[in-house]
């Protein structure tokens, strides 16, 4: 049997099985965005590892620089859903012997941009031989112990929201990936959703500032899975309202006559808005703090007793979508 | 131009044109074994990451669980050479699609095996799809701000001493990559040094602990080349007297007319020897710091004014030796 007939989200329970886990570790290792390890007096390390690889990353059309700026920006996000601020970035990367050096600066150049974009720097990083160009990012940041926003902490009655309008990363692989046609201020902003993609680092540590969150995790494996995550590892369920969904998303899919909220829940991905939940009772405090930060915080629904997630007609949203290591979307 | 055009030593300062450094990082990002940033009251946060790749890596012979084993040590000795204590690794993992389930299990049963026989855990990673097998690790730990061993410190006067006996590593390329001969206890002790190599992590803290070292870094790319980079990174010379080299070693150059100093110097690499330079008048506490522990403590050589690094007889020792990228060794 090979790891393709398993599929990354299994194979990572079955990585478990084998991998002896830290009792130490506060964010329950493995189930969770970033791992994060007490420090002293209050503050916690925060740390996540995020690989861009050439061939399932590199889409059509983009250069090395937003290849780069976008493997920090995956890095960055993990940390903003922890609400952890970055010390630093390191970079493992790997180039085939005929890279040109010219593209290599282009990759460097996106790095830098990325990091600068959210206060921090890539600090060093190991450089070596691959068949393929590898971007294997980690990133380390602090967090307020008490602060620090797992998954798993989604009550019943909380608010469930998330930092932006969604669908456009979906739109943005139909266009690229499918040879779907659209008009050009659509296509640019869809396509540019996943060219240059924007991590919620002020908003995280807001939210994280507010106390108003019980649990985040941000949506990059698609808004269908993150939801089933979030409901499985809080021992809750989600029922869903009223997705807020880009103007450019809603067009496209009318104009191809495809289910708009099928696509925005399953065909997304590498989509860096943050999920949260919300007590009810600090609902206005967190839309304050977000809006303070220049974001914005869109209810999506609530938490409920029992498990999985829902819409708002009762039928259940399936933890599927784009998956690493997997023959077929399943 | 391509990247193999340059090789990987004269890559790294080409990235480091471009990228922006971090004025706060504490061990001049891109110089160093590891990168450091101030937490608090004296203490530092100390990062490194390390990729293994499949087809550089790779050993003849080689078990997936070595490899993971291996690609934790490499991880580990950085810190163990700046004195900090680990807190946990982080690996990103790409794996071919046809990689079989039973090997991904050897594999992290590796990497357990390596966190676990240096107190440490593996706290998280990724996993996604790539060409061949990538375990790109990345590991943070705390140190003493005062305690920390730069690259840079090195004094004339100090004594340059390593912490292990020499030569195996070469001896073991020799054997597994260019079909030497050796008889079996030979053999069997130089393939375990490159199959199983241990990183002196007890021997970096005891260093760090008695406060005698001015400069430390591991040997891994090889004696020659680490070295020189000492040299170069303290503004200092190093006059060689005498290498401690392995029975087994010596035993191999003679029997196929080898140099052995040179086969020392030049052939081997993922030696993962600390080489660390003492204050004259405090060499009896590193030697027994370091006995302490149960390691050992070898005089190689001085730091003289000047620059370069020699051999007893004043011939210079190149800064040549495998390299990543590179058509031919430099």
């Amino acid at each position: 049997m090979s790891v393709s007939d398993v599929g990354e989200r299994r194979l990572i329970e079955y990585i478990w099985e084998t991998l002896e886990r830290d009792p130490n570790e506060l964010l329950g290792a493995g189930l969770d965005d970033a791992v994060a390890k007490e420090l002293a007096e209050g503050f916690v390390l925060v740390a996540h590892t995020d690989m861009w690889v050439e061939h399932t990353d590199l889409l059509p059309g983009m250069s090395w620089r937003l290849a780069g700026r976008k493997a920090v920006v995956a890095n960055i996000s993990d940390l903003a859903a922890k609400g952890a601020k970055p010390l630093g970035l390191l970079f493992s990367v790997g180039l085939p012997p005929e890279f040109p050096l010219e593209s290599l600066r282009e990759l460097v150049e996106g790095l830098s941009e990325g990091a600068s974009e959210y206060g921090t720097h890539v600090l060093g990083g190991d450089l070596g031989e691959s068949r393929e160009v590898i971007l294997a990012g980690s990133i380390f940041g602090v967090a307020h112990r008490e602060r620090l926003m797992p998954r798993s902490g989604a009550q019943p009655g909380d608010l469930v929201a998330v930092t932006g309008l969604l669908g456009l990363t979906a739109v943005g692989f139909k266009i690229l990936l499918e040879e779907y046609e659209a008009p050009g201020s659509v296509k640019a902003k869809a396509v540019e959703s996943v060219y240059r993609p924007v991590a919620r680092l002020k908003e995280g540590l807001a939210l994280a500032g507010c106390g108003a969150v019980t649990a985040s995790m941000d949506i990059s494996d698609g808004l269908a899975v993150s939801l089933n995550q979030m409901a499985e590892a809080s021992g809750v369920s989600i029922t869903l309202e009223k997705l807020p969904i880009a103007e450019e998303a809603r067009f496209f899919a009318e104009r191809h006559r495809l289910d708009l909220e099928e696509l925005t829940l399953y065909e997304g991905g590498e989509e860096y808005e943050l999920l949260v939940a919300v007590r009810p009772g600090m609902w206005s405090e967190a839309v304050k703090a977000v809006k303070n930060v220049g974001g914005s915080l869109y209810k999506i629904g609530v938490v409920c007793e029992g498990s999985g997630v829902y819409k708002a007609d009762g039928s259940k949203v399936e933890a599927k979508g784009w998956e690493h290591l997997r023959r077929t979307v399943g």
